[in-house]
Order: C-alpha cells, then structure tokens, then sequence
C-alpha cells in the first residue's frame, strides 16, 4: 500500500496529492475547485473546530450566522475591499428552474432573474457590518464579539485540496470596539490564539508578524499573520488577523454613542483560518508511508488490532484497554474485521496516520504484553500489560512533542539570513525555507523581488527587533529584517 | 420589557415574531428570505447539533462535506426528484464580477458566464449519489454511514424566521446499504433517535409515523415523520427519515458486487433535521413573557444574579456557587453588570429562557439563602446556601420533565377523534389540534379534505393498530386512522 505514494524527494506536489487521495482526505468533486472532504479529513477539521470554537469561547466570543448571500451593491462599498476581493465569485442570479420545453431535463426560468444580482460570500464583512449597523446604538452595546462557523466560496483558477479550493470551511470573527487601542488589542489576542493553536494541538511552529501594506487583506489597516514552514521549504499562510480600522464603520455607516453621547464610527477587527490548516497539517508532518497526525487532532488515537485476528481471548483484553482508555479520554478504536492480514492493516493504519497502534497476539498475551507501534517514528516496542494505559496516555503525549520538535528542528535548519542579494537567490533554489534579510521597506522592492525570485515577504516578525542594514535588493536604507520565502 | 409581546391568546403569529425579536434569537437580513441567526438563536442550535451529533455518532455515522454547488444536469437525472424539488433555488451563473465601465460600482462579467449552471444545493442526494459511485465497488464498502452539518437554501416565497427561511442550516445522512431491509432498519432507527431527542432534549412529544404517498419526500419510498403540536394547534413535521429504495442508485449508476460477485443496485436512506427545530422549540414552551427553554438545550441555564448589585461579598458567594455548578456541568452565568436594576435584568433573563435564575441579596446572605426563581412556573422560593448546587442540578431536572409533561398535557388536550366530518370541521375550527380519522387512503380524498378544511394528513401513525371504519369524508371503506391536523 505505501508504494502507491510517491516519495517526497521525488515529487513533493504529487506526494500531496497522493496522501490526500489514499489516506481518504478529500475527493475531487464533479463541481470544478469544489472537494468533497472525506471522514477522515472532516474528522480532523472537526477536531481543529471543537478546539478552536473553545479558545475563542475562553476569550469571550460568541457564535452567530449571517446569510451566504451577499447583494451585489455591498460588495462596492469598502473601496479596497471591492478592489482587493469581490472579483472572482460566484454570482446568482436567477431562482428558479422549470422543466425544459424542449426536452426532459431543467432550464432556468428566465422569468425568475434577480433584480439585484447576489453574491456567495467570499468573506462577511459587508453583510456582517450591514447588520451590525441595527446592533449597535452605544458603548453599551460595545464590545460585540461575534464569530461565525461557515463555508466561502472564491473562484480560484488553480486549486488543490485543502490548500486552494472554490468553496472552503472556515471560521472568520467580527468584532466590534468603542476604540482604537481596544480594537487593535483584540486582533493581537486572536492573532495569538491562532499562533498557541498552531503549535500547541497542530505541533505546527509558526512565525507571528504583520503582513506589508501590500500583503495586507483587502480593506485592513493592520494584517497580524501566522506563517508555517511546510517540508518543501515553502511558507503557508496559516491564519490571519485583521485590525480594520473605521473602515468598514464608515462603509456601512455604523456609529455608537460613546458615554459623553458623542457619535464615533465603530472600530473592527476580522480573524480567520480556514480548511487550509488541515493541507499544512499534513505538509508538517507526514511521510512517504502516508498521513502523520499529532495525537491531540487525531480522529482516532490508538488502534487496537488483534493479530492475526479477533478471537475472545485477544477481544476481552482490548476492550478492557479501550475501556480504560476511553476514560482516560483517549480516542481508541478496535479492529474487529476477521477478514484483513494484519500486514494489510498496519499498512493501511500507516497510511490513515493513527498515532499508536497496539498490537495483541496470543504469544503476546501468554507474556502479558502487547506490541506498540508509533506512527511518528515506525518504532515498536513490547510493552507490559500491567499500566499499559498510562504506558499510553504518556506516549501520545510524548508523541505530541517530538512532532512539533521535528518540526522546529525543520524549520531552524531551513531559516537562513544573509545580506547579499545573489546568496539570497542560491538559497532559495537549492534549500527553500525562511530568508531573513533587510528590505527597504517600499511596495516596489516587494514586488520587483517577488518577480525575480517568486519569494514574497511573508512578515515582518513580532520578534525580531527593528535594526539599522541596507536592503538586500536595493542597497537602501532598512530599519527592519523581514522574513522571505516561497509560499502557498 | 414582558409588555412588548403580543399575547399569544390575541395573535399567536405576531407572538412568535416578538419572541424571536426581543429575545435576540434572530434578525431580518438585506437578503430576502435569509435570516441571521443571533448568538442565542445560534446557542440553542449549537446545543441542538452537538446532541445530535453525539447520538448520529453512538448509531455509528461519521461526517463528511460535500461541495455546496449542484450542477443543474444532476437535479433531473431522478425524475420524481426533481418534480418535487429542483424548482424554487438560486441558481449561479456567473463567476467574476468586474468594475462597471459606467459607474464606480461593479456589474457582472458578461464573459464569465458559466457553461453549466450550478444550483446552491436544496438538498445533496444527486452530488452524494454521484460521489457515492466511485466510493462503492462491493459489499465490503458497504454501508456507508455518512452525515453533512451543512447550509442549504431553498427560494421560499413567504419566509418565517426558524420555520421556513431561504438559507437554513440543518444535517442530512446520506446511508448506502447492500439490501432493502439494512436500508429500512436504519430509515426507522433514526426515525426513533430524532423522535428520543424531541422528547428527551426538547421536551417537545412527537407522533411518530409514516407520509402519505403524497407527502413523501421527492424520490423517496417511504419517509417517516415526527409530528410536534404546537400552542396553536397547529402541527409542525420536525424531522424526516426517508428509505430511497434503489431510486438515486439507478439515477446515478450506483452498484455494487455482493459476496457472489453479482451486481446489485444499494439500497439508500436519507434523513435531515434543521434549525426548523429552533422555531418549534420556541412555539412549544415559550409563554407571554418570552421565551422558555428547556434546560438540556439553554445556553445558560443558571444566572446569578446580585441585588441589588454586585458587590465583594455576593460576588464570593456567587462565584463558589458557579463553580461548584461548573463542575456538576452547569451552563451558569454571573450578571456581574452594575449599572442596569435588578427589576430590568429579571425581565431580560425572563425575555431569554434562561431556566433559573438566583437572585443573592445581603440580606439574604445574612440568613444564609438565596432566591431562586423558575422560569417555567415563575415560582420563587428561599433556599438554603447549604447544599443548594445540588438543589440546583435537581431543580434542573424537575424543569425538563415539567415541560415534556406539560406538552404532553397539552397535546393530550388537544388530540380529538371523530368519524363525522361536521365534527371534524367544527374541531379544526374552535379548538385545533391533532384528529384521529379514518381515511379511505387514496390521493384524491386526502386533496379534498385539505381543500376544503385547510388540514392535511400528517401522519399514519406507527403505534396506531389497523382498524376497519369508514372514511370521514367519502364514507368509502377504510383500514386505518390517520392523524390530521392544520400545519406549518
């Protein structure tokens, strides 16, 4: 089974392709750019969303949902945002259907055209700041901490699974603020939030900075971006965090009373991150055997398999452990078909990503043991029954950290800095990965090195002190080292 | 704040819209027949779909995603499907927008028109039935257990927040099964876990039974019902579970190779709920004063609130209370806001269904109690600090099973049975409710009587034993009685 995967050094484009297809991530679908997101795929977003619905609840936030539709008009009101967003969408138009008089299939009613045409939501600025003009009459009314669980749709002319699709499922957060300094603090709080997500339950280390003016998402005064280094060595935007100033307040006209009764425009933040977190999922971590899944977003943690295959003796001792383990909150599953040869299994839960997998043989069992197996390093070791359970809960955990050390080791190595410009070029054709250097701060810089090179300026990082250096293309003047490199 | 609800006794519809305005559950939207579901609106749902979910997943169903878009060639490869459904939707047929040469606005790019239209889906069975070809090739593939938390939209004319809008969110399983019977066993076991959780999580009592020929689902064989009553008399259909038969299988060529390697058409189900439940949740408890929830389904279900206000001492005791309420699972709030009275939070509290709230005074605490107030029966009553989370948690209980009795009370009530069509008639008119009838079981009389007294077949229930009678409006011989009633 692994040998249908193409190995990374070979093919790191095909290899993607290949996991998502044999470990059952996601399907195409007969709608061009739309996937169809398999169990396995949907269990892990499922896991990403209870966890991140959590942090967002901890910090606050309260779900809501606003209509998929957007009128057309909308969309035209945030000048950037228009230029910025609202071109390659899907628009409708008519809404009804009736059976072709020429035939026995369905036509579209031509009677049934739509005044105004609507929008599918790409995002929900517009229509989310539509209604909070109702909502919001005072200070009172302020802070509004509104996040929303749903699917967008962007007509992207390339698309891959996960990474780049038509329609996506996301969460985007609307706030809205009495001040400046209140607005601003919350997009730091989510771009924060997003950043702990990333390593702590995806083992995905990020660099936390701010987008350039020109990177900055279509109508925000401030972008606050997470940037993740895939095993290719190109970046991956992971979430995003946006302070949109009064824009979109002015835009839609939504003002509050502040407690002198003076009028004021709303401040906003948005914040999202999308079903491209499970595409950086699997470019973090995985192998040529398959799908590697960090153990806290694992659909199913531990896989009990009875070799070589069930009988009561092996089915008693399983499912005292998988009693046990569920207690322990562990997502455990036994493996009761009698017809696969354990060989086939093993392969199949290798490729699936199962972080442990426990096997029980009656030789096994006359020692009062029990083989383990761990999907991130291939290891196997005969443990003892006796505390096996704990044995286990300490080993996801274990399990949990060298992912995500793995993954910082990846990145150190693959994190260069140089000032010269053709070392810079080197770099990124023969190791990828991050690229500190010093730019001259201007859109035109940005832009001439993305067309040499096809690297853009992922962020100017939050830790990274401002420091006087020439830039790496012009030789001007930098006050700042920013971070380069190739991306999704 | 009570005095801005119509009674429901004066006009029972403009009720329900006041229920659903000044609780917060929902807003209009700039989109026709779209809705936005407010954060408590949304709570309950959450509540809804996480209970839910769990029960789909303890039955052995997974979830998946399929694409939001339906090429329109797909609604009419099954014919009765499309008869029933495909007519009324939004349809897309355009995919860019661009600046219009005329004005600072944008217009539609003439030259993105698509080749095919796409339909925003009503409902999935032709893209999960044209999925579902490349997913089953034998019987061991067999059968397929799949769910969707999705958004549909479906172009209604006259929209009502909850009961029927544009966009709604709801489920639907989508199951594949090697034989007829498989696929019956599993229409009707998830008949029953949409019937257990109207009566255990919504304390709503349904009648469960099968449609009519005429009022099956589209392209169904037979679609199982649950029927809930509400204050009005009216009936709402809270869930459906459909057996499909073969009918999508032939549509979209779906087969599979049983043990002797012959091949067969699968047998499906299909079964949805929707944020419809919200609607009936509020029409089967709520009261003059606004809303009333039962407890399982409250995004808070316990507020404490300090009076007058809060100061250090309440604030202990308060939050002692909420931990200990916290850790028994309780969804508990403190009103810790210091400006608004006492008199006012009451009403809102009242307005939001919460089911009970504490009121801690000073000189309560002086005589170590507390005020608890239900919203169910608006009782209050002192109770001792000693021991009072678990008076709590109890009290909890004794809300839920008040409510399902009270409905059931209700229903009861209002269940009539006649075999005279004055009767029925006179019963429809002056106090509502279900009617048991008989019925001759044809199409043409089951019109007729809908025709003539606006009351359709809701069900033939399940626990109702055949019996020989006349029908009541044809006087033609009869096997059965059938529930009537008026309908939402």
């Amino acid at each position: 089974m692994a040998k249908e995967i193409t190995a990374r050094a070979e093919n790191y484009s095909q290899w993607y392709n290949d996991i998502v297809k044999k470990a059952g991530l996601a399907d195409n679908s007969a709608v061009r750019g739309c996937m169809v997101i398999k169990p396995l795929g949907y269990g892990i977003w499922e896991n990403m969303r209870n966890q991140l619905d959590k942090m967002f609840k901890d910090t606050g936030h309260v779900n809501a949902y606003f209509p998929l539709f957007i009128p057309k008009s909308f969309l035209s009101k945030e000048a950037k945002h228009v230029e910025g967003f609202a071109k390659e969408c899907a628009v409708v138009t008519h809404h009804r259907l009736m059976n072709d008089p020429n035939g026995d299939g369905v036509v579209v009613d031509p009677s049934s055209k739509l005044e105004e045409e609507l929008i599918v939501r790409p995002t929900s600025e517009t229509i989310i700041w539509n209604t909070y003009r109702d909502w919001i009459q005072s200070y009172r009314d302020l802070p509004l901490l509104i996040n929303q669980w749903a699917n967008v749709v962007r007509w992207e002319m390339r698309t891959r699974p996960f990474l780049r699709t038509a329609e996506f499922l996301w969460q985007e957060g609307h706030t809205a603020h009495a001040t400046r300094e209140e607005a601003i603090e919350e997009a730091e709080q989510m771009h924060e939030v997003y950043a702990r997500f990333a390593e702590d339950y995806m083992a995905m280390p990020v660099i936390k900075g701010a987008k350039t003016a020109n990177e900055r998402f279509a109508g925000a005064e401030e972008t606050f971006t997470i940037e993740a280094l895939m095993q290719d060595g190109k970046a991956l935007q992971a979430g995003t965090s946006h302070f949109l100033g009064q824009n979109f307040a002015k835009a839609f006209d939504v003002k509050f009373a502040d407690s002198n009764n003076k009028e004021e425009y709303v401040w906003a933040t948005s914040w999202g991150v999308s079903t491209r977190l499970v595409g950086g999922l699997i470019m973090t971590h995985s192998d040529d055997e398959g799908l590697v899944i960090p153990p806290r977003l694992a659909p199913t943690q531990v896989v009990i398999v009875p070799i070589p295959k069930p009988n009561e003796a092996i089915i008693e001792v399983a499912e005292k452990l998988a009693e046990q383990l569920k207690g322990a909150g562990v997502r455990v599953k036994i493996d009761r078909d009698k017809k696969k040869r354990p060989g086939f299994k093993f392969a199949q839960y290798e490729m699936e990503g199962v972080p442990i997998r426990v096997g029980i043989g009656m030789r096994d069992l006359e020692k009062n043991q029990v083989e383990i197996a761990r999907r991130d390093t291939k290891e196997k070791t005969s443990v003892a029954l006796e505390g096996l359970d704990r044995y286990i809960t300490d080993l996801l955990i274990t399990i949990q950290d060298n992912l995500l050390q793995k993954a910082k080791d990846y990145r150190t190595e693959h994190t260069s800095e140089t000032t010269d410009f053709e070392e810079f070029k080197h770099i990124l054709e023969n190791k990828g990965g991050f690229i500190k250097a010093h730019w001259d701060g201007t859109t035109a810089t940005e832009l001439k090195i993305k067309e040499l090179t096809k690297a853009s300026i992922r962020c100017i990082p939050n830790d990274e002190e401002p420091s006087d250096g020439k830039c790496i293309l012009t030789g001007n003047d930098s006050m700042q080292k920013v971070i380069f490199a190739k991306a999704y």
